[in-house]
């Protein structure tokens, strides 16, 4: 058998960015750079747009230490994008990545990256047109399929955790009601990490509410009003997919609004939270209730890594190159976890079809009974991947005698 | 003269909690120790209202590791409070002190929490109830008068800078609008240091707008369209404050608003960042206009302090009390900086009544002729208090041919 002829590679970001999906990117460019049979390597800037307009960088002409700065960089170095290739689409690609003799195309993205990844393989063969089709996962939400969880939730879910304990703080110092819409449409799995920074008993947040679980206004307000007698002060975290139990997303319940210009409102940035907040002060005696809409920043902060997180963001890269050189043709990069205490990962092949469209959600074990708040199998599973956290102290708080 | 006589100290924390201002609780207690004319350390929950209900804890009783824990823990570990005290208080409070044989009270809050110690130095000079009043200087509005800077703002203007790098990324990678909405009703300085992040020519925020301006919704839209024709973008950093020539707060434009239950809202977590985004939507072809509330995570986050700001807030602590023990009767201790290139700073004992009640804005040098960013002037005050930022790494990305 002969070696594999020389081919140039492609490779490219897509979807919403993640704190790590950069080093995905370097940890395949430097795998590339040892393969014998990888020529030249491109980038394709904002995901197959760059294809499809031949926007291409020289993967091969950044210095190993700009590529280090780059692999600790949040946010896709590449640019992204959000588009499905047509049939059409697909006939483009292909000529450009002859035109430019690419046999490796790698894609670092979510399902829906990984279903572009899908589409142009199976494309591919139809069109007789041998390249090697390799998606790389990313997701903040930790819904891909396949896989034990996804590079980019361990530092998104320390991001929350930690932005949980400072707001805990706040609240504990200043008592009231607290509201964090986290991100998550269909998977609670961001939202629960807010429960990973709590040391003391009555840390918050008490109460977490998941897309997975149809959500109930008046056990709510049960909910917190039981809470609030509790502690004298209640910390609720919220994924903006919480929806009743025929599925209507609450936050929808915003699009009866009109502003000042007659505009109907669709959805505004504080719109779940200030709903919520004021349900609680309409039907309880709460005054002080307050919420906060994470946002973007929760993606993309700089300087909120999970170390665990981003040494696997870059192995998934490496081991999707390398695997594509060991003459696989396409595939996904799923991390499965090793039985046993100690927390160890495989980094295993699977099928485009297997990750690719569908994601998943939180499995049940994960969520308590009454379905506002999480299990200790999920801070189990969890805290590992996000790593070790801040501890805040507290005072002893020994009384004065009167 | 005679050693002064042995009397006991007591301690508490009001207003909004800061990042660091557990460090002048403790740098206080640590310096009470080493001071033999102090007796007993008393620390009184929320404030005043601890006072006001005999609510105390004993802060010798703490162990030097609990205290360094609380020390670099977010948020006011005594608890706080927003409370003006009355003249009956004050009889009270007197009460309270007497029977506590208190001879000195310190007090760690901002200008609304400098006005109440200087209302109970006032009734006591007139009860004549003879104690050493205090206040140290916290607040992440950096707003006290007869202050260089103050502590609390290096490190909220360290995550709102870090914030905004993540966004600038996120944008870049996913072209569009972004408002950040940053806390600050009257002074700009939190706002304003969302510029200190920026690192390469085209990074954001490219508009910053700050109460100390008036707000015109017409030259908004026109900076927008200039700035997004330039980069194809726009990252806009917005303080919460920003009002009309009138003086009418923009985001009190949104009293108009009913939500579906026919409550008219008069404000909400989003309500500014949603009228801006739906502004540039309306009057301009830009379609994807994304907007952010940083709200509390700005000023409690678990894991973002500045190092300079955490150790200035242990120091006006123990200077307050060192201070008094050198038998100084009132006092604030306000940070003055040094002339000179090296970034240095004095601790220094001004009047409560220089501090009090009146809160400042940022000077005129620190703002562009336009209203709609920093000067180089801010970034050189501003970038030794924030501390070194991280750097985002860029590829070179050297184009391929076509």
């Amino acid at each position: 058998m002969s070696a594999p002829k020389k081919q140039n590679m492609l490779i490219a970001q897509s979807g919403g960015p993640s704190m790590v999906i950069n080093q995905s990117l370097v940890g395949a460019v430097i795998e590339a750079k040892k393969q014998a049979q990888i020529g030249k390597i491109f980038g394709s800037l904002h995901g197959i747009k760059g294809i499809l307009e031949e926007d291409l960088i020289d993967l091969r002409k950044e210095s190993a230490s700009s590529l280090e700065a780059v692999a600790a960089t949040p946010s896709s170095g590449l640019g992204t994008v959000r588009q499905k290739p047509t049939a059409e689409d697909c006939t483009r690609i292909f000529e450009i990545l002859r035109d430019h003799n690419v046999g490796y195309f790698f894609y670092i993205g979510g399902n829906d990256s990984c279903e572009t990844v899908h589409i142009i393989n199976q494309e591919a063969i139809k069109a007789k047109h041998p390249i090697h089709c390799f998606h790389i996962p990313k997701t903040i939400d930790n819904d891909l399929r396949s896989n034990d969880h996804t590079p980019g939730f361990g530092s998104a879910g320390r991001f929350v955790a930690q932005a949980l304990q400072g707001v805990n703080l706040d609240n504990r110092a200043l008592p009231g009601v607290h509201i964090s819409v986290i991100m998550g449409r269909h998977a609670g799995f961001l939202t629960a990490a807010a429960a990973l920074g709590r040391v003391y008993e009555d840390d918050g947040p008490h109460l977490i509410y998941l897309p997975e679980r149809p959500f109930s206004m008046p056990r709510f307000i049960k909910d917190v009003k039981a809470v609030y007698k509790k502690y004298g002060r209640c910390l609720i975290a919220v994924s903006e997919g919480i929806a009743d139990s025929r599925g209507q997303a609450i936050a929808a319940k915003f699009s009866k609004e009109v502003d000042s210009h007659g505009n109907v409102q669709l959805s505004g940035t504080g719109a779940l939270g200030d709903l919520l907040a004021n349900e609680i002060k309409a039907r309880t005696t709460i005054s002080r209730v307050r919420s906060d809409t994470f946002g973007y920043l929760q993606r993309s902060f700089m300087g909120c890594v999970s170390p665990v997180d981003a040494k696997e963001a870059r192995a998934v890269g490496s081991v999707a190159v390398k695997t594509a050189c060991q003459g696989v043709k396409s595939g996904s990069i799923a991390i499965k976890r090793k039985p046993g205490k100690a927390y160890k990962v495989n980094f295993v092949r699977v099928p485009l079809k297997a990750v690719a469209r569908d994601a998943r959600e939180m499995p049940a074990k994960y969520i308590n009974k009454a379905g506002n708040d999480v299990t200790q199998s999920f801070i189990d599973y969890a805290a590992p991947i996000v790593g070790k956290l801040p501890k805040p102290g507290r005072l002893k708080g020994v009384k004065v005698k009167r």
